[in-house]
């Protein structure tokens, strides 16, 4: 059996999917994925997983239509609360906030 | 800086979130959660994390709707296909898919 990820069964996945302005442009998929993996930076970060759709079978339950995708984890609420209020991620929105169109978030405490 | 996910750059993460027809039912959620957790059985998952909406201020990015966050790693798309058609996998699927009104999957390979 795999260990659950993390230490804590309370511990915070926070997933995001980004749609860009225009999903043709590699060159605006990767200044996003770098800009993603700086946010690691940010101290209350545990881990971080940046992704791409991958090339699997077309499911009517699969949504393959987002650009990248953001999995951060932390320990707590407060140290996501303390990450969103950081000044490398407001300066992550303020940058790249301009070649999305569309984010969905979805935040889950552990069970 | 935290260690990105897994030890391979590829490394396939599998977001699902479920929508339940009962969504006030603590039973249903429960059982759904428990049903996930024994996926880990099978062996080519990594880890996995299981999860429900986190109590985070309401913001119009964030979906809270779902009722259960389900999050598994491979290491390669041909790992997640053997997990897709295991037995453990098809029972669950038989067995929980009359509790759920929706599912979304993301599958993400990671950069």
């Amino acid at each position: 059996m795999p260990t659950p990820l993390g230490t804590q069964g309370t511990q915070l996945a926070h997933h995001v999917f980004f749609w860009l302005e225009n999903p043709g442009s590699v060159a605006d998929r990767d200044a996003l994925i770098e800009g993603i993996r700086a946010l690691a930076a940010i101290p209350t970060v545990r881990a971080l997983h940046v992704g791409v759709p991958a090339q699997v079978e077309p499911r009517p339950v699969v949504d393959s239509s987002y650009s990248v995708s953001e999995l951060l984890f932390f320990d707590t609420l407060d140290d996501q609360n303390t990450y969103q209020s950081h000044p490398l991620h407001q300066a992550f929105i303020a940058r790249f906030s301009p070649l999305w169109t569309r984010v969905v978030v979805y935040d889950s405490s552990g069970r």
